[in-house]
């Protein structure tokens, strides 16, 4: 498998007494499907899987392998402080089918060192060995900040399924490192949309994001522009992309998000504690400040040009 | 319930071929038992909850219920990145009549606020209202550092079972802040062990801690000279205390302290990933520097002076 | 040389200009003599030392050993980012007849091992061999956090002039086992003023704190309480000092001190950039809040008790 | 003023016996005037400006000016835990007719607002007013990390001669952001050497990093590649700076990038404390690694490329 284009890091959704929402995930998928991603990836940090019981979190695997019907990838992120609840859900993604699965480092006890990060994503891996696997490295939120170049040349020895690495950080040169590592053997995904053009020019093929889930449309035509060296294009298409970014970061992000996805008609209810709603006054200021920006004329037009090329 | 003495945070138990280990519960709670603890802190930190499934914690809170037999407190960590399996394993407790229970704020996303981290805890406590609840604060751990007076203040008014703190932190004017608030209103228990003695000056009567699993007569004897005004003796005593638990965190200090329950007769297996035990050379140093500051010898003369005080 | 008892890190005292204020020394150490305190601290942390020119540095020191006149000691802090520099205002210190002198870890560039800070601290404290060098251990400020047991056990050996550490941190432990180092070869001076108490309970003997400025009376009756082994009482009066040090930090905490003298009538000026001084308001709130806990008249209880004691 | 191409943040330079050695500029500066800097900024992090007394910055200042003789620009780093100390080397460096100047932000007391930070370098700023004042972002080293768009802003109000940022961080989001401010009223130079490909992708101009110091010319190059549209070979040269890059931070990264001058062949001496050289056999490790990624033919290569294009 080799995963290009865009994956989408989708968000929980919850009905109004906070319970699971898996229904709204159908028509989700389609939009996502419609927009041109390569992939959704579940349960994520956006996904809050942290948030939800091992049990919830099989059910909406479940649920976005059902609705994609194999028209593009599902990644399951497994990731749980427990290695044991982590191989459960592994085996589960595998059984129902999901495309790919992927971890984060433990987060409670934290590991100590490369290897022993490694021990921890082998074990995890080995639980759903015919699947490719693929690191969430997320140090600003786990506070595991390792050398992802040691842990693709240990990881190599030791975790048969590893398929490459989730990269969320803005360090592009130990990204470059790792996308290059000997000759391009794993893939490293690259995770901070609002860097993607710069991801770009050290050869990123593709990335994983969670406003791909709203925008997915803008981003492909940076990566568009930037294949036909129209780089002036592309920068001023990123920056718009950094500003609509700046906008949502003023928030609690994840928030923020669900509520463009509430802007954008699909209201996937509050987040879980310790997460919480924007507040009314913070909702009416993101959506001025969007507005201000031309957030939702780039989506339109982008939506537009999209199914101009598609005719 | 009041709190007082010393409650021992006990470790995880596991077999060779790492399952969990509840055989060993009934003789480890007997020993406690002997040694004078008030009760038993278990599935937190040291008890490795984070590390197992909601499964593995239920059979452990069961086990040591059923071998304490009310003999001593039972108090059971219920913190987990989802609240949801938080309130599971809360309503457990109550159900198997565990004496109180308590939690880490959230890990992965982590409060922003005093009054989220309040809402956090109260959505767990509220699964047991029965149940005396007290916030595990390590904020060394977790990264949460709230202001611990100002979550006594909104916890008040949100958490009735509100019963106090697990303090693990040096920071002992805010302890002592937390102590005296509304006249004691709450149990702040200490957390680390270390710094027993300078609590105690502050105004501590009770603490929760590892090295209480393995030196409880030791710190029973600290606060036994303290009581009696002999501060010279009590602050030797202390004194020894410091001298071992740095033995004791030039390793990492969970794999450390099992060593030591080896060490003293009791193998609980080597702990889960990503905690790792230590190395025989790293276990062997451990031993040699224990036994230069005389800790074998310290627990030996404790444990005598506690039987010759017994009689 | 011992220091015992409590001495006073003073602040930074400016005109409306900006420009340094010395002739307010006179009447500060008068006051301080008066108050008990056993010597002053200066250009250290609350002392502004970092933000002031060598030239001021000298000019300050100086003011102070001639205002004083020998009746209580002068230490002088001489931490730079520049150990030429530092090694400069070591000299002088020396040669206008300062007592003692100190210097924090470099903070820029930050030592990266308990050998390497020894280094340094041996570099300055050879600018002036015939003077006591202590130390000035701040981990929180300067995010230099070494073994200090460590630092004691190298430093012995390459810093002849080593009398010992400000320990300022609420590590008791590690205070503790400084302070029993060699049956206690070195002073650690204890520098965190709201864990006085507890750190009497470990076996300090002597302290340095900026509220030491304008409440020495309150802290030598603390002192004074527990030598008696009125241990309830002391911990009372501790409390005290624990509730006003609350209202203090809930603002930066040198603009706040420096707020107090003024309430006290000694107006010092506002500090320099990157500190500001209180704003109007805040200043209002902080009298208030200090009105509230009882500070001025705690301030004016102990001063009139001392000076009953004293006829 | 406009800074366009590469700046060299060069190294301290130091006699055996730890003096300052300023014989060593001269030919430092034709090397790098051949090499096609368009600057040099001097007696900043690697230049080791926080390391020296006032006098021995200025004597380097002067050093360079006298050097350089306007062949290329000379930026003055200013910055200083004392606001006084870097106002008089502002207007030093404007009396000897340096070409800008340059702080970072306090580092002793940090400041708490992006407001805060503006006023203390529009104080700085304000002593030679002249000259333009760029401010050195790098919140790894200072622990201040505030919003930079947010700083133009408030800048632009208050410090009439800003004329932009070292923009010493990786995330290039932020750094487009600044770029794009008011249509790129300001310089954004950018810093992190081992990521200026990425940083041309989103609009960099200009750039300032301690290994122009000694490898300019494939810098040089990839600039000249990426402005051709030859991304693939743009990516991989700076894929072999990726990986020298690598090579030094293996070790502390000034030591060995001055291990790195002295193995072509330039001298500067021994850091001063805390900084340290390599150790023997670091510096054995380390010429061993470049040599096995290329770098010494890499640097041979360029040159000879650059030479042929002079032709």
């Amino acid at each position: 498998m080799t995963i290009q284009g865009i994956v989408a890091a989708t968000f929980a959704a919850y009905h109004k007494d906070g319970s699971l929402n898996t229904d709204i995930i159908p028509a989700l998928v389609d939009k996502l499907v419609a927009d041109g991603v390569s992939g959704v990836y579940i349960c994520g940090t956006n996904g809050e899987g942290p948030n939800m019981t091992v049990e919830e979190r099989m059910a909406v695997a479940e649920a976005y392998v059902n609705a994609v019907q194999k028209r593009i990838l599902v990644l399951v992120h497994v990731g749980h402080t427990s290695i044991e609840e982590s191989k459960k859900l592994a085996a589960h993604a595998a059984k129902i089918g999901a495309d790919a699965f992927s971890s984060v480092a433990a987060f409670y006890f934290k590991p100590v060192s490369v290897q022993n990060l490694v021990d921890c994503m082998a074990e995890i891996a080995s639980a759903a060995p015919t699947l490719p696997f693929y690191y969430y490295h997320m140090p600003a939120l786990t506070g595991v900040g390792m050398d992802m170049v040691e842990f693709l040349a240990l990881g190599e020895q030791s975790i048969p399924n590893l398929a490459g690495i989730k990269y969320t950080a803005a360090t592009l040169h130990e990204y470059q490192a790792c996308l290059n590592y000997k000759n391009g053997r794993f893939e490293v995904l690259f995770g901070y949309d609002e860097m993607l053009l710069p991801a770009l020019a050290v050869g990123a093929v593709g990335a994983i994001g969670s406003t791909y889930t709203f925008a997915a449309p803008v981003y492909l035509r940076i990566i568009e522009l930037y294949r036909a060296g129209k780089l002036d294009e592309a920068g001023k298409l990123q920056l718009k992309v950094v500003d609509f970014i700046r906008c949502i970061v003023k928030h609690p992000s994840i928030a923020a998000q669900r509520a463009i996805m509430k802007m954008l008609g699909v209201d996937m209810g509050n987040p879980r504690l310790p997460l919480a709603p924007l507040s009314d006054d913070a909702y009416a200021n993101l959506q001025a400040d969007l507005e201000r920006v031309g957030f939702f004329k780039l989506l339109q037009d982008h939506t537009q040009v999209k199914t101009v090329i598609a005719n």
